[in-house]
């Protein structure tokens, strides 16, 4: 398997192709959002309209728009939650920020790096009222539950990675602990609130619940692979974040595995110095990546998003066929598929 | 009228007092309190038993209790509620001292300087996450709102105060406006809350509403004379944070503008200096006391808070006399009079 695949045989992405089924929802949702970013505070709607600028595919919103269709849902509510879910999530995109001290995010410089640190604090809470805000104005008790869960469980998990950087010896269903919590309940959330407003049955619930679990870990998985991928134009997101943060990923974790199994000291050393003790040269990221494709731990890491691809797609068999169906069978593909 | 008071003369403060007659529930909620500040992230609960050790007097809990007692409140509710009024206050202190870069928070180190910013900021996300959960399981959509909306107009005071910093020539008004949002809010939704789960009608809802906030007001009003007021042992608190942080308060307005009025040069270069250029040196925090002190600033301080604190026990005409009543209207002349 080669990490390298074209998919420019399609006219649109599926991602794309998502959006396209979805453009007049997700313009309702962008009216929401752009309306309830609003402050007095000046400094607030500058700031948010910034991330909101950079753009992203906004892809956990499109999850409960399309989620909603294929429950049959008919009413508004799912504007809301959609727009309530980018909120949280930008909350957390601010805070993970400083948390990183990243400087550009989406190929754009992060609020952090223009405005500091405090208004990213700031405004990432005010986000993340707004979208309480915006939940209880659907009166669903039960969406709420399942947001405020999601929310304490993805603070949890950044906790847990925090914790565990350097870790070197961190085991693979610890990281895979992790990113469901830090990255897949938020999708895992996006997509179950969209059955719970539609009146749908506990096994629906469940089996979105799955679909938006397993999409994520998928896709955080890919980007762990892309961290170390060499595609920073393409993506706008840098590479080697991790590696210089010292963040443990399913790539590095393989690659450390892989050698200390065959008692590789020389690797094994490598791994320490720069992840363990982040003590790192100028020329390491090359090292590491290099390292990483040697024990094809980039190909490893796909393999494994692409078996939670296929949980997402076969959870969605409770469902009969149809067009929302096919373009989120398409769009877990497309996660994997993405890195070409 | 001077600062100084004696309160020695009763055996109980007035929110030692209430703090008696809340007993039993305030270990209600102090239960709840230990019980959902747990996580296997280690972390997580380390950081918030160092907040809760920290403790404070839990005043924004004990009003809903209080209020809830009021309104002759009989269910289980009301712990609850004050369980995620406290976490909603701890994420905004955690987050806030990132914000200040605060060393020391009622006599302790802040977490922050103890565990690093990042904790501090993800154990915040997580505190105002399981304080939505909390309140998910009240069932009560009325609360929920309350206490969103409280939290997003906390989130906009506290931007208003990181942009006014340095702003010399800030007014009374937009002051009081400002801590109206960042302090008040929360103590007048933590009242009105309790409102609101013992079905009580709008008038009374406002009638504690109107109690927390103008009780808020009049207990940041006195925290910003005791910045600048020398009691570091009795309270806990480092003077001067205010004035190193160039944070503009209602003494510093009360000064700058007599002395502009004046046209005092000398203490208008002063202020410029120190509060618009941040320009301090070591003498500077008591020549800025003293300067007070000569324009009766700190009074004027608290005769502005003593009014709002008149103004929060005349909010509560409308109940029936009752030793609930009788201790909050004691407990608001005491948020004053606590300055001895």
């Amino acid at each position: 398997m080669t990490v390298a695949q074209n998919i420019d045989t399609h006219p649109l992405s599926p991602i794309e192709h998502l959006l396209d089924l979805a453009a007049e929802d997700m313009k309702s949702v962008d009216i929401i959002i752009r309306e309830r970013m609003q402050s007095p505070v000046g400094m607030i709607p500058d700031l948010a309209e910034h991330l909101v600028e950079a753009g992203g595919k906004r892809l956990r919103p499109l999850l409960t728009i399309a989620c909603a269709h294929l429950c049959g849902y008919s009413g508004d509510d799912h504007y809301k939650l959609a727009a309530a879910v980018e909120f949280i999530h930008s909350a957390t995109l601010l805070h993970d920020d400083v948390v990183d001290t990243s400087a550009k995010r989406r190929g754009k410089k992060t609020a952090n790096l223009i405005w500091g640190n405090a208004p990213s604090i700031l405004v990432g809470d005010f986000l993340f009222a707004r979208a309480f805000n915006l939940m209880v104005e659907t009166g669903s008790l039960d969406a709420l539950e399942i947001l405020s869960n999601a929310s304490s469980i993805i603070a949890e998990g950044e906790v847990q990675q925090l914790a565990a950087l350097g870790d070197i010896s961190m085991s693979k269903d610890d990281y895979l602990s992790v990113i469901s919590a830090k990255t897949a309940a938020l999708f895992a959330a996006a997509s179950e609130v969209s059955a719970v407003i539609a009146g749908q049955e506990p096994p629906v619930r469940e089996a979105l619940k799955t679909y938006g679990l397993e999409l994520g870990i998928a896709f955080q998985l890919v980007d762990d692979a892309l961290d170390y991928g060499g595609f920073e134009t393409a993506l706008g997101k840098s590479i080697g974040d991790d590696f210089r943060e010292g963040k443990m990923s399913y790539p590095v974790i393989h690659a450390y595995q892989n050698a200390a199994q065959k008692g590789d000291e020389q690797q094994i050393g490598f791994w320490h110095k720069t992840m363990r003790d982040n003590q790192q040269a100028e020329t390491d990221l090359e090292q590491a990546i290099s390292l990483l494709r040697a024990q094809g731990a980039l190909d490893a890491t796909l393999d494994k998003a692409r078996s939670h691809s296929q949980k997402a797609i076969q959870a969605l068999d409770i469902f009969e066929d149809g067009p929302w169906k096919s373009a989120l069978t398409e769009l877990a593909a497309f996660v994997v598929d993405r890195v070409h």
